[in-house]
């Protein structure tokens, strides 16, 4: 038995029968991990808010609908909540406003996603169902800007943007009740996710989302700066991966962990490297629009040793196989995303 | 001109005829900041809630009352905010739940009024008054436990309660709100502060103000646990003196201090002084309540010395003395508290 059937047999044995509850099911890596779960038998059910500019999209989850429960609903709405978190196994909590951007704009919308919505979530569990399993999807945007490369959990916390605040604030939330009450809660700190059933309308939440259509609608690419701003890109499915291997283990209880990339890149390098995978396309240098220059964090590579020793875990798919995979998604799907 | 002469000129100069808002102007810190205000010559509003269970004691004006103006309004309300910050030179932010305990018990209140009025005040600030001089009223429990002594403003961000995560996110904002908007804000990280006009009437806020009136009424002070949990303890004048020169100084807009104290001393320590200067008393020790012992942070010393070298802060009034003056204030004054 090589190591990933050992794997992936432990994860049978973790999630076949279990009752699962993702919020923000409809949304990039909810429905991403959603397909996962029902793979290993579990029992899915989804929660979503289903708001205008969230990632939220019904086609996330074409061809499984009928073997999962989508409640939509505000994850700050105790009483609906109530219902969904009693009985449950494990509590993969992925809602949340993830746009930086978007933040600044509606910075009480922002605090209530994502710090007032894990509050509900975390009173609720600690009261009717304190033995399940909850992970949060954090993010690198608590660090701000990288005081060193790369960045490890060590690293000082000091967000640039409203959206790192209060994504904080609910990453906090987590840890403060693993330590009071026990509940057995992780936090993963997510640097740039992509992959199929990302959001590619605009470039809100993502901007590799974003070139994927340009590409692939033979639009110039629009790089901000001089592209020498290096990123680290992790494939969905390894994301998938390390929310899955996390809630597994008993280990990660109360624990943060970063993500990261084996092939962080500048991003004109990127563009480049998408442009030539496509087969076509182009890119320029543009100016940072001033909204984004004055929260971007510039250089980010995340240290992933921290998981890899504690968990195994590591970013299994080539950065150039996951956008070829990518650009075949949306090549195919693209009404369901423009 | 001796150099306590010189700092009181260039306060008078900073303050005398600036128009101030002070919220949580009812409190202990906010009105010892308003009565040293008024001695400058500053034309003072304040901002209080008044809530059942906050600090806000109407006796804290006492003889003022006439040199100043009282709004009672909830920091989030964004309208009758709007007013009261259009045409301010300085903001001290002062209101706030600072309950450990009671974060616990209201979990969405301490958010709304930690992290949501913040947001308010700031985003009301960049909108109609982006000139306006903004102080923060933070605290030394955004680092937890601590992983070294004396902790200093490097110390790594872990908060063990609900409050720390609140008072950390209005904290960020504030900072984030620099960096972005050139928002002229400073956030100062108190420890244990005491004096007249503390909230004395149980532990909620402040074990000090509770063992004052244990000792003042011939009760028994419970320490809890074995007593020899190290804190640093700031006299009122010294903090309101720090919100006055970080306020004053432009070298401090963006940044973040700790105060402290020259003597910290184990709490065991503190209730034998305080028994010592009262003249009469009695301790003993007693096990944790559970509900205070998951979210006690142990030992806890403020490293200032960044105030110190860039502000010219330290701490003035002797522990011995500042307890004496509290003591003879709650004598003369107790039924204005009890």
């Amino acid at each position: 038995m090589d190591s990933s059937t050992r794997l992936s047999t432990s994860l049978d044995s973790a999630y076949c029968g279990r009752r699962v509850l993702v919020t923000g099911g409809l949304g990039f890596i909810g429905s991403n991990l959603a397909r996962r779960l029902l793979d290993l038998g579990a029992e899915v059910t989804l929660v979503d808010s289903f708001v205008p500019d969230s990632g939220a999209n019904r086609f996330n989850l074409s061809g499984v609908e009928s073997d999962l429960s989508v409640i939509i609903a505000d994850v700050c709405d105790r009483e609906q909540m109530h219902d969904l978190v009693v009985g449950r196994d494990y509590l993969f909590h992925l809602a949340g406003q993830t746009s930086h951007v978007g933040s600044m704009a509606d910075p009480f919308g922002d605090l209530a996603a994502n710090a007032t919505a894990s509050l509900t979530l975390l009173e609720l569990c600690r009261t009717v169902n304190p033995a399940i399993r909850i992970l949060y999807a954090g993010t690198r945007q608590v660090y701000g800007r990288s005081h060193y490369l790369p960045v490890d959990e060590r690293h000082p916390l000091e967000p640039v943007d409203y959206n790192g605040v209060s994504k904080l604030a609910g990453e906090l939330y987590h840890l403060v009740c693993h330590h009071v009450y026990g509940l057995r809660t992780t936090s993963l700190r997510l640097p740039n996710v992509y992959g199929p059933r990302m959001r590619v309308k605009d470039a809100r939440q993502t901007f590799i989302g974003w070139w994927v259509r340009q590409v692939l609608a033979g639009q110039e690419i629009q790089v901000y700066g001089d592209g020498t701003q290096v990123r680290g890109f992790n494939y969905v499915d390894d994301v998938v991966q390390a929310f899955l291997l996390t809630a597994a283990n008993r280990l990660a209880e109360g624990q943060i962990y970063n993500l990261g990339s084996v092939e962080p890149m500048p991003l004109l390098e990127l563009a480049r490297l998408l442009i030539e995978i496509n087969g076509s396309g182009s890119y320029k240098l543009v100016p940072f629009p001033e909204e984004r220059q004055k929260i971007d964090i510039g250089s980010y590579i995340g240290d992933y040793n921290r998981i890899q020793a504690q968990l195994g875990w590591q970013p299994s798919v080539p950065l150039r196989q996951g956008l070829a995979q990518t650009l075949a998604f949306y090549r195919q799907f693209h009404q369901y995303y423009w």
